[in-house]
């Protein structure tokens, strides 16, 4: 599929309060990733993924937490890069909030 | 830089009304374009590369044209995905938009 209409697209649950619609080329990926539980109180756990990952904040804000790094807080318009295997979560802050995730290589695990 | 604070960092011209800022791990690139002179009364030539794209539409109304696709009417939320090599071009609709494209591999006519 060449085109995601927004309104076209259900979305595809991934947990409580997280959903995602995707688009994809043979070797990347860009996840539209909303959040709607916010904020939380708990953080989850560490996680790493051997995808090269960009995202953008397009609504909401977040606070990154990543092993070696100072913590980032980040509100729309902000960016952030996560090389390969980089351990890192996140925190909700507000009620809801939009990511824009793009991974290479495609994340199979998503399909 | 892992981290790209919107306020922070300023914009790069790219030309009269488009801007862009971005981000990158080794091999995937992600810009943040802004447009600010729409509507426009003409499109720009076809143009291609041979990076994967995809694009998220963050803000205003573009159409988009490919030479063996029906055009598109894309909006705030709309997503595409653009092969390596195709042809392409926009049309602005909006008075102001803004994209976040991400490319495989890195534009390193970008840097």
């Amino acid at each position: 599929m060449a085109a995601l209409k927004f309104d076209e697209v259900p979305f595809v649950r991934v947990k409580e309060g997280v959903q995602r619609k995707l688009i994809m080329t043979d070797e990347l990926m860009t996840v539209l990733i909303d959040f709607s539980t916010g904020p939380w109180k708990m953080l989850d756990p560490l996680h790493s993924h051997p995808h090269q990952q960009t995202l953008y904040v397009a609504k909401g804000e977040i606070v990154f937490f990543a092993k070696t790094n100072p913590d980032h807080h980040f509100k729309a318009g902000d960016m952030y890069a996560v090389p390969s295997g980089k351990k890192y979560t996140i925190k909700l802050l507000s009620e809801t909030a939009r990511r824009i995730d793009p991974f290479y290589p495609v994340r199979e695990d998503f399909l």
